[in-house]
This record gives structure tokens, C-alpha cells and sequence, in this order.
């Protein structure tokens, strides 16, 4: 329903969750249990064959497909119909054999799913690669840090930039982890049992996920969705390290501090100073509406006995739009820092912008030797509200530098602790990943 | 990003959020601004008609307009780009004036959601014509109630529907109140101050509004978003409404409960006794996704500063979805019930199948008088743990009730209560709605 | 399950969503139920009398109601046993006549909330006058508007804080209206027919509210949950209003913007500097959890039949913390309006600090008349991209502007557009609402 | 807020999340620190040694703390304080060396959620151990498996058992996964360069994380919530294992099904016969709460910078809820399944009462071969709508089946499908995972 979907989602990414390919996917399924039947001589080959000749989405309509799916809530059952009716008679009753509508419609999400994910998962290297980037290249350059958006201290933007680094390679690991291990096939039959296979209903499950390319799962998992609510978890969470990026990009972009700038900002024709972090704000928009569409798999009620009756329906586009937002998420965050200008020396002027209060602490610690941790910091309060913060420290005995010691203090690039050797770790764990 | 989007919604309420209707939306926002405009002289009365009449959704194409819109992050700016070309060099000035992007895709949704909650409030009106329906013709049709899915006392069925067509009226009444007074127009400039409009801003915006008959604003509403979550919970609760009927119906139709069926039931080739209740399967998964997407209308971020950066964008996908959704949920709920076949045979069979303990607590309560409430409800719990209730009783010295009389009070249909007068008070709210 | 509650939720609020609190409104159900019931005759007199004067929360232990109640999953029937014991044998079988234990719950929780709301409401109040008080001293006070948080154009910190202000009136207004109109008493009985109350049952359930001062609905609602539903809306909304007042507070103390700092900000023992302004972000995380709560009301699966398995026993908690973070949403975020001190001078020296480019919308509207839209645009473009935008702007030939009238036009406080009058609209309706 | 919290939650893991349990976790924290760097020679090992005497919950006010705690937004700051005091002016300066407010409630959380996680764990395994026993003992017991409710084909109870069981260990290994690998310790300093504790800042965050035994993470995780995140998923996906019980109890407990009853449920007084599944009931609930709470952290918008102004402060009452309820939804359904009693007539029962229909599939895939698929579903079809179906196919010249053979056909213990294998494919992984 998305409107002007394209501002959104890449189209590689639209396609990938469209009506054609969930036809597709739905076909795949059928094509590889014809062959898993056949291969267990439950089918001839040659219909089998001829099934697979059959099962190319652009033969099929999935408008009508839909249409026709509303009298029995899915779109499988008219795809089976059309399926049969394309094979023609000798082979129609190798279609579909021992199956259930949910087997297809199932199998077909983690088709869907396993090629929408490589594409979030390309745009979540995208996005690792320009914040590691990043990392390396601003490792030393100092910012203020800043916590409930004040400045505490300083930091380097490397760091920052590691931060994010490490959010993309963290969410890129889970859900690659989900896509390796939890895609599972999806054959169990009218209610679990796989009773119209007969004893060969076992072999027929591994070679129908072994064709597929998909784990086979211990049990089929109709009414346990615990694999779907994992993918829309691992999703949410790609979205989150992309919604992250583009947050804290809004934030450094704002005229006031102005750090940084996307390098296709936004404008407007009337107000040409106007450089608006679109992607950051697209970044935000796809990670909370990829967080709406997640929660739908991931909060669910429990699907009644064998097949649920609304649970499982509401399924199809909390995944696909679970898909594309957090898709579009990745896509839009990783636009925002390829290329990201980044302002060293407003960084700069940002952090000298306080006369040095921002390294207050440093010269608390400093003082806290010699003082006692209690007096020092009540020299330091005191310089705080003067006019000079400098000026006071130096003016107040019990401070004992010399300006040359203070001012060596109060140069927040001196007191940048360990910023540069953790902007290394996350740039390791970033290469170890590749 | 809905697969197979014909199972769940309904093709009118498709096109009522499709990218045509929201490009329409906008181009009704610039017509009415236009005219407004012209009305107050800022622009000339012939480019305000020479805009009109190029404000048709067909002379442009949303996919484009969608790509362009990545770019700025809405689809406005390159539309009033494509407006303004296409009106000629003459009218271009007159194209957008003293507006911002938020104004004309704000007051679309207004008129997205306009058009669209009609078909929702249309689609109540089904489901609550069906559910009067039922309650009046099964006003005195006596059933078990339920209560966490136990057989409690009797009900009749008549008042079980009256609660379906309360929840419907109730539903209806909200959602007209919120698009009756709470759809508002919407225009600003670039940040809520009008001041490009100039001295006349304010009747600018009051003609604006009148044009478009929505209401006028007390402030320009860019990031006060209330209106928004307000239609959101509604939808919401419309969705709610329906899946309610959903849910019960569904209970209802069990194998093993058999009092209800759809009239045109879903079916299995290889399982001819099934009659699933895909329409109120259809009614509950709608509704989960209308609470989804409503729930981001509901809880989002506060919207920062005079715009915010994702939070608004977020908003488009979201009210389609409610509002497609929504309607869905009625629809099928709608579908549900209209036809509905009610076996009340069964219901009585149902009943009687307790042999007596469905009215155990009437039993209870016509002893108490005479032998106080605690020895009254240990007779009848000894009694219930019989094998016969009836005997168990008449068997017990305490209970001083003849066969005849024990029979009178055992007798389901003469424990109804207050069911056919409530049934009465929800048809009289329903009529008095109309 | 709160942990350091204080820090989140005032006393008041607190005391008023308690164990105790439930018990109260419980016992009050219980009260007021036997009194209609000896007011229609079905108990005598002395017996109700007796029953209210045992119907205070202090003689009984939540702690153990609630772990007797874990067996029949609510605390209302270990209470009604209680208060039987309590009674004494005479009054016993006046207890609870009729009435099921769901009809106890629910009224509690109307009653829990009528006094919890009222108690959000005054700090809505609250939060309304800090920002009448606000948006009357600031009326003219000029500022940058920021979209996308970008300066865009010029505003007045009144029209913020009116926005701020309406926000407050509004849900303010919804809130109050779900208090009035929507908080019912609830008795249908064991299952909704009020059959154990015979023939006076609907006399008697008009009493019931009477007594309690709540509305007395259509139908028993035990599984009708819309008037929930819109309560958990007007909370979330309420809260919603109090978090846009939290963001724009915390983007506006950011060291580098520094226009407001709240009046208590949160200090650092190390960093002295820093104002964290506590009590925006304290509104943001309540209405986080304000929303998460009401979501569970808003978006609930449907209740089945005439008493739900689950989704009711979830609403208790969803509900006492809906009202709690929506109350402490609102006292934070009056706290944080209350006092602010606002930088009146930085406000214009972020404005000043662009060079007139603030304004550049406002040179671009006023050069089009003579050069054309277009052209008038380009001019503007060019001079923004100039070292100054002033000095661009006087070169350029095609501007025919003196640098007198180019001043009076680049001078922020001179473009406020129809801010003033807006400011003057909402306090009207503030005012009218009080 | 939880009104009632003992019917939910067991009194366990209330305490586990109590605010004398975050206390404990912040004092672990300093005390933790303390020895770190005194390991490191930052601070005399006798004062660490005295800090770590004081670090004993008992000797703090919770609530004083919150109440002192709202003026800065966090419990840590009031705490520290109090530490300092008590352990005199000698060891004060040797408290919270180097750290920042964030550092010691992040870990507090972690060590709460290891507590509080290992209780949801034993209640999983209580939960998995009575599946396994319902699987093993019901391995063959036939019931009908039913798809929207509806009888499709027979199944058996232990498979059904089985998926219950799969659902746990599956949830319970994700879990344990989280609570291994991903609960780490924070310590970051003001703002996450660890400026403060100098050249051995890494080494002391080292030795810290290994005091706690907490995973030591590559970079100070203050904004980087997703260990948060997919905690709260874990969570939430073992309270949907545990509804799932719910749910499916629930139902097979209705009236009308009867197939099993808890060992406990709740009665009325007034209807004695009532048999509510109150502890399936209770799964569901706590379920629900478990997921809205679970939402917060997974969807919440992205922390700012490098301290969050409100969705950081919100995660507390999250995540204390998300372990409360998710402990309490495994505890009720394994309350629901210990001692389940079942009924294996009824289950056969209810099989029977559709007269062979519910193996229509199996004499249509009997008759394929013959007819093929089309006539064989016709047959069959016209067989199930006439008044016996066994008598239809008899007199169906088509069929072709003696008596003998169709009766055969028709015994649903016959058409069992996988079930068995499938159960015992559960209880291997079950056993392996022990």
C-alpha cells in the first residue's frame, strides 16, 4: 500500500518482494516436490518435468491469482488450479502431491525472503563500508561527544563513526545468521503429518529442502513461528543500526553545529542555504515503519492449533514490508555517509566553542590527586561559572599549573582516552567479518 | 508492499490509496491554493484557472514523480515542478504559492483518508446491517455464552450479534466524528509562519480550507500530529470491531461447535467437509495489520522543531495501510455474517448436552432464598459432580423441588435474563444511528 | 515491574494506579452493587449498609488477594470472599449479587481511572500554562524555524510554544471528553444477561452507575474493550503532546543552539557544565512507555465470546501504566516548560548567524514580481552561494534593491509573517477551554 | 505498575527485577570497578576493599534513591553519592573511578537480565519437560488436527505435544544463546572514550567485565542498544512458545471439545461445572505484556549521540517487564501442561463424529490411482454432502472398495501419517538439548 513506494525502497528490493515473486517463490515450492516426489517414485519424472517447465511466474497473473485466492484466503490454492490446468491432464496429479496451500505460501516466504535478505544484507556492506571509512580516515579528528545532546567531552569522529560501524557488522552478522540457519522448507501436508505421502513422507522432506537449498526443519512448523519472528527480530534490528546513522547525521547536520553534510543534501528552491539530510530522514522513516511491519511477526498472537485463522495471513506483508523498510533503511544510511563532507574544523570550533569546559573533567581528575576528588571538583565548579573558565583556574591557588601545564590540559585533543585504539577494535572485528 | 493485496482489501479502497489518488490529493491542495490565491488577489484569476485545469492525476506519473521525490524526500516538489511546467511560463508563478511540500502532502492524506474512510464507514454499515439482521431475527434464539471458552449460562444468540452490531455502531459513530472534525487543511509555508503569503495569509487559509471543505486549523499542524493519531486509533478500533465478529465466528464454526457457518466457506479439493471461515480469518488478520500500521500513527516520536526528519515521512505508508486495512477488516467481517447460517438446533443441542449445569447457577440461586447461598451452592456443586445433575438433585432431600419444577428451572430458555431487552437497547442505538 | 518508579511517575499517580487503589475501586463496585440492590428490594437494607461499611481497601491485603486470585486468575473473587467472611453470615448472601467477577474488575478499572486521569488532566493543565505563559511573553520573540532541523526561516519562540500549547489543549480536550463520556459502569452477570438480578436486573444496573457516577452503557461491554481502547488513545495522545514538548526542549539546549536550558537542568559532579535538561528527556521515555502501554489496549486481539482467555487478565497492567506514564509524561514536561529560561539574545544570533540567509525566501518572493519566479530564484541561489549573501546581493545588478531597503528586507524580526496573530489564536482557545 | 503482580508473575523473578535487585546489580558494578582498578594500581587495594563491603543492597533506600535519582534522570548519581559516604573520606575517591552514570545502570541491567533470564530459562525447562512427557506418553493417541479450526485430518496428541516442545527448546536455546554470549558489560566513562581512567582504560575494562563474568564487548555499547534488542526478541519469543500452549489448551478445553482439562482450573461458585484454563489464560496474558514491553526495546527510535535523551531512560520498566512477563507466561503454561489431563476417548470422539469425513483426503488419494485425481475428488465430494459417507461411497460404483476395505480406510488410527516419527524427531532434539 505504500504510497510512492521508489522514495523509499530500491527497486531491486521492490521487486523482490513483489506479487511476481512470491508467484515465483510459490512455483519453486511446487516444482521441487514434484521432483522431490518423483525422485521418491511417488510421481513420473517426466510430469515432474513437465511441471518444471510449468513454473515460471510470468505465466501466471497473480492479480487474478489474488482475486480468485480471497474465496479461500490464499493465493495458492488458484495457483494449483492454473498449475494443473497448464500441464495439462497427465500431468496434473503430480502437482501439488500430499501438499497443503501453507506449504507453498510458506516455503514461498523463505524463497522471498532468502533473496530480499542478500539484498539488505549488500546494503548493509554498503553501509559498513562508508562508515569504516570513515573510521579510518577521521580516527584522530577530534569532536565533542555528547550526551542527552550536551557536550560532555571530546571524542573523535572516528569513533563515532566506529560506533556505527560496529551496529552494521553487529546486525549484518544476525541476520546473515538467520538467513544461514532459520530459512527452513516448509512441507507437512493438511495438518502436520504428511499423511498423503505415505512412508516415503520423510525421504520426501529432505529432498524437498535439500532442492530448495533450505534447512529442513526437526517438525513442520505451521502454527510455530518462531523462525518468522526471528527474521522480523534480526530485520528490525538492520533497521535500528541504519536509523542510528541517520539520526545522529540529522543531529551533526543542523545549522548550529553543521559537522557535517550529506553530499546530496536536499534543497529547496527558495531557500538555497536549505541542505536537508534527506537520507538520514528516509533512514529514520524505513527503520520505524520496517519496526512496524517486524512487530507484526514478532508479537503476534499464537496461531491456533494446525493452521491459524489470521495469524498466519497477516504474515505476507509484515514480511515483505519488513523486508523493504529495512532495506530501504540500510539503502538510505549508507547514502548518507558515502560521501559524507565532514567539517574538521567546525568540530573544532565546536569543541573550543566552551573555553575548555568541555575537558572539565580532565582537570578535575587532574586536580583530584593533590586535592582530594571533593575540592577538586569545587575548584572546578567555581572556574565553571566565571566568565573564564581559564582565567579562573589560573587565578584560583589551590590550581597550582602553570598556564603552559593548564593549557596543555585544556587541549581537548590531548584527552581523547581511548578513542583511537577502539576505533582499531571495531575496524578488526569490520575486516574479520568481510 | 502488500503481496496479493486483492485477498485482504477491497479494489475501491485500493484505488482510494493508491499513488493516483494521493497525486490527486496534491493537486486538488494546489488548485484549492490557487483559487484561494486568486480570491485574495495575490494571484491572477486566469493562471488560478489554467491551474485547475492541469490538476489532474492522469497528466502525471506517479513512479516518476516517486523517483524525482527521493531526491528532496517527497513527492510535492516534483510534481509542482511538473505542475508548473505543464501550466505554461505565464502561470508558473501562480503554481504553489507561499507553500511548502508538507502543506500539499499533509492535505492530500487529509483527502486520501477522506475519500477513503467513506468506503470504511460504508463497509460498517454492511457489517452493521448484517449484525442487526441477526440480532433481530435471533433475539429469542437461546445458546450457551462462553466465558474463556466455557459454557457459563444461556444466552441467546440474538444478543451475542446485538454486541457485534454495538461494537460496529460504536466503531462508525467514532471514526464519522473524527472525519467529520478532525480532517483539516493544511498550509503553513515554509515553517507555519504563512509569512510568504503576506497580509493576507490567514484569509488565504481560511478560503484554502473552505475550497478543499476541510477543517480550518487553529495552527498550522506540521508537527502536531494528533489529527493523524486520532484517525489512526479509529481506524484502529474500527478494525477492531470487525475482528471481533472474526474471532467469534470462527469459534462458532468449529468442527465440534457447529452452531454458525459462512455462507460461502472456503473449501479443500481433498477435504470436501471443510468450511472454513475465511472471511473472518480474512476480518483478523486485517485488523492485526491495521492495528500495525495504525500504531505508527499512535506512538511515533514526537515530531521535532516545524518539521521533523522521518517521523512525518513515515506517516504515508502507515495511513494507507490503516486505512486499506480497516476497511479490509469490515469488509470481510461484513462478508462474515451477511449470510450467515445459524443452526439453532445445534445451539440448543449445545445447551442441553451439560444436561442441566449450563443453568447450575440458576439452581443455585433458587435455593438460596430457602437454604442460604453457601448450603445452596454445596447442593448444587455435589449435585455436579454426579453423573446426573437432574437426579443428583431430585435425589437431595435439601432441594424440595418437584420434578416438574426442577425441569421448569433446568430448562435453558427460561434463563435468558435481560438478553432480548438488550438485544432491544442495541437495535434502538443502531436505528437511532442511522 | 517499574523499577525506580519515582524517578518516572509522581506519588499522586502512583498511589492512584496501586494495589490498594484497585481494592478500592473493587470494593466500591461491590458497595454500590449491594445498595441498588436493596434499593430495587433484592437485599435488605442492613445488609447493604453493613457491606459499605466493610468496603474499605485498608482492611484487606492486596499482597494476598492477589495470590489467592492467581488460581481463578483475578483478584475479585478472593475479595468477595473476604468481605463475606468479613461481614458475617447475616450479610454474606448480600455480597455481590448477581455480578460476576469480570463486572468487578472493569468497574475498578473505570474507577481507577477516573481518578487517574483526573489527576493526568491537572498536569495537562499544568503543562498548558507553562506554555500560555511562554507563548504571551514570547509573542514576537523572534527565532529560526528549523525543518528537518535546518534553520529555514524566521518564527517567534511564542508560536513555538503556542504549538506546544494547543498540543496540550487538545489532548487535553480528548482526554477529558474519554473521562466524561466513556468510563462505564459494567454488570452483566455471568455472562452478560444479568440473569441472576431476574426481572429488575436493568433497574438495577441503572442504580449501579448512578451510585458510582458512571456512565451506564448499552450493553454489559465485557467484551466490547472500544471504550479501552479510546482511553489507551487519549492517554498515548496526551503523553504524545508532552514528548513534543520534551524533543523541542532538548534540541533547543544543545550547547551549540543554547536558546532555552531548563530551570533544574541535571548537573555532573565531573562535567559542571553541562545542563542535561532531565526533565524533557524524563517526558520522552514516559511517553515511550505511555504508548507501549496503551498499544496493548489499542491493538489487543479481539476478546472471544462473552469473556476473553487472556486479553483481558493483560489490560490491568497495560492500562494502570498507560494512565502512570501519561501523567508522568506531563509532569515531566511541565517541569521542563515551567521556568525555562529562554535565551532571547542567542535566538537572534542563531538567526544573525547566516548572514540573511534566514530570509533568503523572503529576498526570493520579493525580487519575483519583477524579475519573474524563476530568475528571482536564480539570483538568490547565486547570491547564497557568495562568501556573503548581503554583499552578492548588493552586486548584483538584477536585485535594483538600495542596501537600505536590502537591510530592512534581510533583517529577520522583519519577516515573522502572521506568527503573532497564530500565537493569538491558540491562547484564544486556551483561554476558551479553562 | 503491575496491579496484582503475584497473579502474573512468580515471586521470584519479582524479586529478581525488584529495585533492591538494580540496586545490588549498580553495586556490583562499583564494587567490580573498584577492584579492576585497583588491580590496575588506579585506586588502593584497601579501599576497593572497603567498597566492597559496602556494596551490599540492604544498606541503601531504593526509593530514595528514585526520588533523589528524577533531578538527574538516573538512579547511579544518588547511589554513588551514598557510597561514597558510607565508606568514609578515605575510599570515597576510589568510587565509581572514571565512570559515568550510564556505565553502572547498563551493567546493573545486564546482571539483572543474567539473574532474572536463568529463572525464565528453569521455567522454559519446566515447561519443555511436561511437553516432552505429554509428547512421549500420547505419542500415538489420535485427535483431529484442525487448520482454522476446522477437523482437517487426524493427528495425534503427541505430535501436537511435540510442537509445543519443539516451540520451547527452541525458544529456550535462542535464549540461553542471548544470555551468553551477548550480556556485556558497559563501562565507556562520560561519553565512551574512557578518557578518564588513562593509559590502562582497556585493561581495566578487561579485568572489569571479567569480575562480573559479563562478555567484554569491542566498544563502549551506550548508544548501541542491540544486545538489548535481541534480548527483548528472546524474551518475547519464549512467551510466544508459552501462548502457544495457551492458546492450543484453551481451545481443546472448550465444552464442546473437552479433549483436555488442567490439572487445576478455575471454578465458580455459582457455576460449578465451569473448568476454566485459568493458567492458560495467564500464559496469554503475560505473553501480550511480554511482547509490548519486548517492543520497547526493539523498536525504539535510535539512542542520539552518545547518551540517548529518553529512550535510554525508558528501557528499564522495558526490560524489567519483558523478564517479568516472559517468566510468567513459561510458568503459567507449564502450570497448564503439568498434569494435563486428556482424554483420550473424547479425542476419539470427536474423530468419529463426522462419520469418516475427517479421512476424506486418504480415500481420495485411495482412489486417485484408479479414477485419478479429479473423479476421485468427486466421488468423494459427493459422498461427504449426502447424510452417511461411508454409506454413499459404499453404493458409488466408482469406489470399489469392499466394506472390509473402506472400514479399514476409514479408521483414522490408520491415517497417522508421520505423527509418530515426527514425535520422535522432537523428543531427540529435546533430549540432545538437556
Amino acid at each position: 500500500m505504500t504510497p510512492f513506494s521508489a522514495i523509499f525502497v530500491p527497486q531491486e528490493l521492490r521487486d523482490a518482494v513483489s506479487d511476481h515473486a512470491w508467484v515465483q517463490g510459490m512455483l519453486d515450492a511446487e516444482r521441487a516436490l514434484a521432483q522431490a516426489c518423483a525422485a521418491a517414485g511417488l510421481v513420473p519424472q517426466e510430469a515432474a518435468a513437465r511441471i518444471a517447465e510449468a513454473c515460471r511466474a510470468e505465466l501466471y497473473d497473480p492479480e487474478q491469482l489474488a482475486e480468485e485466492g480471497r474465496a479461500v484466503g490464499n493465493p495458492a490454492e488458484p495457483l494449483v488450479r492454473a498449475l494443473r490446468e497448464r500441464v495439462g491432464p497427465d500431468a496434473a496429479d503430480a502437482v501439488h502431491p500430499g501438499a497443503t496451500s501453507q506449504d507453498v505460501v510458506d516455503t514461498a516466504a523463505m524463497l522471498v525472503s532468502r533473496r530480499a535478505v542478500s539484498l539488505v544484507l549488500a546494503r548493509l556492506d554498503g553501509l559498513a563500508d562508508g562508515c569504516a571509512e570513515l573510521a579510518r580516515t577521521h580516527r584522530s579528528t577530534p569532536m565533542a561527544a555528547r550526551t542527552l545532546l550536551q557536550q560532555a567531552v571530546p571524542t573523535t569522529f572516528g569513533l563515532k563513526a566506529a560506533g556505527w560501524l560496529a551496529g552494521s557488522v553487529e546486525a549484518r552478522r544476525t541476520l546473515a545468521a538467520v538467513r544461514g540457519e532459520r530459512l527452513a522448507a516448509q512441507l507437512g501436508g493438511a495438518a502436520g503429518t504428511l499423511a498423503a505421502l505415505g512412508e516415503d513422507a520423510l525421504e520426501v522432506v529432505r529432498r524437498y529442502a535439500e532442492e530448495l537449498e533450505l534447512a529442513e526443519p526437526v517438525l513442520p512448523w505451521h502454527t510455530s513461528r518462531q523462525r518468522i519472528a526471528e527474521l522480523g527480530a534480526a530485520l528490525a534490528a538492520a533497521a535500528g543500526a541504519a536509523a542510528k546513522v541517520g539520526v545522529d547525521v540529522t543531529l551533526l547536520a543542523q545549522t548550529e553545529v553543521a559537522e557535517v553534510a550529506e553530499t546530496s543534501p536536499g534543497g529547496s528552491s527558495t531557500m538555497p542555504h536549505k541542505r536537508n539530510p534527506i537520507s538520514s530522514a528516509l533512514a529514520v522513516a524505513c527503520a520505524r515503519l520496517a519496526s512496524a511491519h517486524a512487530s507484526v511477526l514478532l508479537t503476534s498472537p499464537a496461531h491456533e492449533h494446525e493452521r491459524a485463522a489470521g495469524s498466519w495471513h497477516a504474515e505476507w506483508e509484515a514480511l515483505s514490508g519488513a523486508l523493504s523498510f529495512a532495506g530501504g533503511a540500510a539503502a538510505a544510511a549508507a547514502d548518507a555517509v558515502i560521501g559524507l563532507e565532514i567539517d574538521s574544523e567546525r568540530m573544532r570550533a565546536n569543541l573550543d566553542a566552551s573555553g575548555g569546559l568541555v575537558v572539565a573533567e580532565r582537570i578535575s581528575y587532574a586536580l583530584a590527586p593533590r586535592l582530594g576528588r571533593g575540592e577538586a571538583h569545587a575548584v572546578v565548579a567555581a572556574a565553571a561559572s566565571a566568565r573564564s573558565f581559564r582565567e579562573a583556574l589560573l587565578a584560583d591557588g589551590r590550581v597550582g599549573l602553570s598556564a603552559e601545564e593548564l593549557d596543555s590540559l585544556l587541549d581537548p585533543s590531548g584527552y581523547l582516552g581511548s578513542a583511537e585504539a577502539l576505533v582499531d577494535r571495531a575496524l578488526a572485528v569490520y575486516e574479520g567479518a568481510r
